[in-house]
């Protein structure tokens, strides 16, 4: 594997960050690839920017965008006052699944996380993905909870 | 029941909504509900009142705190750029528990992620709390996720 490095990400990804979204067979359905990008990407990589407690992440190998997450740093009066580092939308590109970048991205995140005072980690997954909860356990993670989904 | 109503949690409502945190099992080994209050819960306080998608609510009856939640409105760009409602911190004073109460709350709570412009509301519950499930599940949420977490 090269050297990958991580950043915040640019306006300039969104049509990179789209294309990994829109790579699996739910995202296919859900997202829409056209060009030019559809108005909806550019309000939603506005709010996110303008948020200092969202941090949407790309990772890049030789400046070209391989994978993508998102950090979600949540306040809380629970647990004293602790700081929840919440994850979603991980996506890695097609052909750098398997190599081990999955687990760089999610040890990054943990220690933002970290760095930004958080007690917890959080994310949620499919419950069907069996591999990804295997993938979460080694990470340490506990299945301790359901997560449940109401579409509006 | 009495009439109730919603609003913004203010820093007096403070020790109010720590004693409902405090009151079930975890909560007790996990909550400092001192006089004074500890710091810890004051910065947490002034970090949610300052972030505009973070709405701690409290309901009251008759001017008194009968039970909080917490709602996040989180941007993203999945789903074309769809903006999530999470609930979390969910408690009720213990005498006004069975009476209806939860739903009344949970129904607000998605009635403000609608007029927020959320398309998904989502949160998560221990997989050991089988009364909250089938609660969820009446209220039309899906249990499709497993909920990991990871102390830090």
């Amino acid at each position: 594997m090269n050297q990958i490095s991580f950043r915040r990400a640019r306006e300039t990804d969104l049509p990179a960050i789209i294309a990994l979204l829109a790579d699996d067979e739910l995202g296919r359905q859900r997202e829409d690839t056209s060009h030019p990008l559809a108005d909806c990407y550019k309000s939603a990589f506005k709010a996110l920017d303008a948020d200092p407690n969202q941090f949407l992440a790309v990772v890049t190998e030789d400046e070209v965008v391989v994978g993508t997450l998102q950090l979600s740093f949540i306040p809380g009066l629970s647990r004293k006052g602790a700081w929840r580092g919440q994850i979603e939308a991980v996506r890695i590109a097609a052909d750098r699944r398997g190599g081990g970048l999955g687990r760089q991205m999610f040890e990054w995140a943990i220690a933002e996380c970290r760095a930004r005072g958080c007690n917890l980690v959080q994310l949620t997954t499919d419950r069907d993905r069996l591999d990804a909860h295997r993938f979460y356990e080694q990470l340490g993670f506990s299945a301790s909870h359901i997560g449940y989904k109401l579409a509006l």
